[in-house]
């Protein structure tokens, strides 16, 4: 490939979704990865001594923060070189640091922490926790799903790119709710299986393989963060209440949300299919199974596809309605890079499987 | 161990039930193997043959049907070797033709298939297809749920043990059921996850290694024969629907029940505490975890134990409650033998982990 | 993609390399996959339902026998359509039966069984077993491995793909003995651990799930019929035995070689470094990782690279060499693409991740 | 059980080997557990916090270390409380900090670290680095491999308990050595692989689930702690080089050992079999599997056992060893149970599973 690729920085390489990024800019015919940024005490550290199933995919070494400057001026330092996008695969926290400082400098932003996906202050302090420190950025990002987004990310500069669980859910969800078949009177109840990828490469004790291996088990219930999300995106009818349980299996990667909710009167596996087909037959990410095909994990390892089905008993309004997604891929960085092709003008599925 | 033990025949010792059954059977200070009979073309063959991790545990070989008798006589050729019970770990074909015979010997009999179950024949038909051969021993078998059986254990000759997805469910439902907790007009939606030796020592290509490995992936939706199971012992109020939505993930053993449902307004944590506590302080094989703390499979791995959890959010009547079991143990050849001490007088507790 | 693209048929296309190399075919610049044939009773089977990883892949369905016409004929219905090169991925016998019928009517033939890796039809009959039903066809076949077959590849008919575990030990045997650096006095001892993919798609009870996770098994020692192949290639030194362990880990796809062997006296480490850098410094698909750089499986998952590296005493010479590939690309369908690429002049690397 | 059993101190009981001596001991009838004391900043918390699968199985709390006095006291509180026994599953340097203050106040003690399997400090500063702070107590250690110890382990008060790799290695080459039927002339190839639970509970990034699951990667090679003790203790032959190679395999617990030897001229399968009978015939927990079969780790899984079996090709000499164990159980706490056992006059078998 040659090298008029567009230069992309990547912020918080060091991580599971770092790492998917750097693997699908590297195969990317539009884009290349031109500067790395990894956690604390990373610089110098080769990518590929970081993450071995690099080794042969890049030479690059994460930089210092110094190398391209103090937080505050590493948006100066980037775009001195020329480099206009930047991935944020960094914490909440870190992502509310650097983001003003790179939109200040011109350069565009895809955030994949929560930092900037609820559109208010106040919901982020809630299912957060603590002060968001660039308020005046949420009402300007855009929320990055693209099968929804419609023109706006062609123009925004901030991109927040959606949760794993989100994803799903709301792939799933969105259709129902924008045809209107789903009966307010009863929950929606989203039950979510992740690999453990979807918690990062993070130094916990119960990530370690012999706590995973083996085991099945829910965990977040009541209140996980990624409900905020669901929620707000569902609205804005408030009155349907959503009940999220997410759990941990011991895959690596890979999330299936399977929901349950109550059609309205009258609707059944017809108007779901046609709900579905209305809202994605033109949307090359989205696979729809149909009516009685079951979607796994296994079916979109490594592709930024979300597979849909659903099932429904003759008698009954309760549909079961399933969907999976690779969730490094559509739920991550696969997601961020089909949002950079969008914003760029780029067509939709560059660089990405199906 | 002296051989004043109470021998025990087993039939379908070559799959995965049957294989812990012996595993269970070995260890038992107060009843003893002492024949085996496995599937077709198994005569002749070391238990240890089928199942490498019993080598050292049992000497026994699989009996030819013809060693005790042809099927019709079997209950004769076992009686006369002094053999008073059995345990059927047979499809349910096999256990309908098994049971009646050995009941008339006076065996008395647990069966761990689906054939006994349900009520009635009409019912059996719905969900396993085809006329049940034996239906008058539908109004004669115990349901084999020991924490909900009372006294009928102690007298029964013919006990059907709960499947391993309707054992979690119902120890989940019943004290909430009993107290009257369950806001009937929201449908109660149960998702269960399944490690893979639920589905049986077949020869499925959907269960080779490389089709279970790193793939979650529900199956049976919307009608899985447990739901029928599930729905009658949650009887008699006809009008809570329930829905059942289970899947198969990468592990060998374990089951997880993650249950939503909407309690009766003026309830919350503390009416589910009570309620559990009034069912199963006395139990010795419920683990109560209480708010907020979730069961994993691992916990519960190679035990007879059922751990019980729950969430609720604070502005919400909706629950989130979860039990998880060893799906061989508990939900199959353990809860048998837990039937099996309790039909003898034995203490309940005997020769099972907790 | 234009649809220029070099038409190929695929024989074995339900099994596990078959859809390998439909995955690959699909996204190849230069070859397309354009008829299809499965196992028995796959006549009309979409290839998306034998493996819904390729859902969104291909719609092609599995071919009758029939359709192509008789299994003597089917090369003339190959030709009629324009189709020059076909891959096998079917058992021997099926192999040995094709082969001839495809050649006879010019198609080039890569075949990834055990067919025709051996040269002479004894050598078959000791390690496969049975007459060898096209002998004439054994002297005409070139070995398959890429890095060591120089032009042969270029004029090829008929290529045999070579074994999975052969692909890695001779990679990383083969410059050792061109340099001559093995001591003879000393039997080379190879170790080999492999997903259960490498046994194929195949209803065997200890492919199970159950019977394959959480344990480690060997199998197949003292002679494994890749320890043929091994030798032949190894040769043409008699007095060095191999001896050859294989074993099953519970991973879908991976192999790893340790290999053992002594040093000739006054030979190390650069020695070795120096070897494998003349061998493989123009290879693409061959990772040295150097001394003490040990390569896992996941690093080479989905690509078509061998990695290897080694470990040495400083006061031995005993040398410790690894080499690890993806059992299904490198060690099936990815090398035959290679070989594919490289019968028809295209770039080695073409279609193949690294 | 009654109450009357002996009291037994546990120092790591947050650690895998501590937890499973937690329930080797809960379950023993003549033992039981009457102190723990775990890592760092774990005194006051319950073991089952720690380890959920232990709920149900012990209400005991982790000590602190100022619960029973300071490091150096310890043993006072210890002896004070009539705690006589002590097993250590801590690193090296707190083992050799804990044991010369425990047998000081006259406990004796089984320790599962390295810190007194090897029998002089030069070893210990060659195989662990830096000095030994309690050299004085290498000669008095007795190596606590029951099946080769004689009658050392009744009188002894320190005890080393092997390694889990020393376990499986040695139980399999000691027979060969003592027939004297190896030849020196070939090196000894030990191939051995193991579960993650063999690192131990490490916040380590290569122990992570997504680091570990579908992965198979050598490491420790070319020179592993282990070696230095196998080597030792397979003396006095200097001249039979040992060759160690362990891998790290996607597998809980569990642990192969895969040995290459040659035999000397005129010795075969028969020699082989008479070795391993002489040695083991009254041994409780090897199982010999013999010729041609091979062990699985899932076999000896939550048992004492270690299996044998071999290979032999027809015109070689050759011999392919195999040994399986579990890892946490003969490789650390089950063969620490079985030492107590036999220090304190009980029968080897008593609390261990077969």
């Amino acid at each position: 490939m040659n090298e008029v690729r567009t230069p992309v920085a990547l912020f918080g390489a060091s991580g599971y979704t770092g790492r998917e990024a750097v693997r699908l800019l590297a195969a990317h015919p539009a884009f290349r990865l031109a500067a790395a940024f990894g956690g604390p005490g990373r610089a110098g550290v080769p990518l590929s001594t970081l993450h071995p199933s690099l080794r042969g995919t890049t030479d690059l070494r994460c930089e210092a923060p110094g190398a391209a400057g103090e937080t505050g001026t590493v948006g100066v330092a980037l775009r001195d070189r020329g480099i206009g996008h930047a991935l944020l695969a960094t914490p909440e926290a870190t992502s509310i640091d650097l983001a003003p400082a790179l939109l200040e400098q011109g350069l565009r932003v895809v955030d994949l922490s929560g930092a900037f996906r609820l559109r208010h202050a106040a919901a982020y302090a809630e299912w957060y926790g603590g002060d968001h420190g660039a308020p005046r950025l949420l009402g300007r990002a855009a929320y990055g799903l693209p099968e929804w987004a419609g023109d706006r990310l062609r123009r925004a500069d901030l991109v927040a790119n959606p949760g794993c669980y989100p994803t799903a859910a709301l792939l799933a969800l969105l259709p129902l709710r924008r045809a209107d078949l789903i009966d307010p009177a009863v929950p929606i109840v989203i039950h979510a299986i992740s690999g453990a990828s979807g918690a990062g490469r993070r130094l916990r004790d119960d990530l370690l393989f012999c706590e995973v291996e083996g085991s099945i088990r829910p965990y977040g219930a009541p209140r996980h963060r990624h409900l905020g999300e669901i929620t707000e995106q569902c609205g804005p009818d408030p009155e349907i209440e959503i009940q999220f349980i997410p759990h941990l299996a011991p895959i690596e990667r890979g999330l299936l949300c399977s929901i349950a909710l109550r059609l309205r009167p009258g609707h059944g596996s017809s108007a779901l299919a046609e709900a579905y087909s209305g809202a994605y037959d033109a949307a090359p990410f989205v696979r729809l199974l149909g009516d009685g095909l079951l979607p796994s994990t296994a079916e979109v390892r490594g592709t930024n596809v979300c597979a849909i089905g659903w099932a429904l008993s003759p008698g009954s309004r309760q549909a079961s309605i399933f969907s999976a997604i690779d969730n490094l891929v559509k739920g991550a960085s696969g997601q961020a890079i089909q949002n950079l092709n969008l914003m760029t003008g780029r067509p939709e599925t560059e660089g990405l499987a199906r």
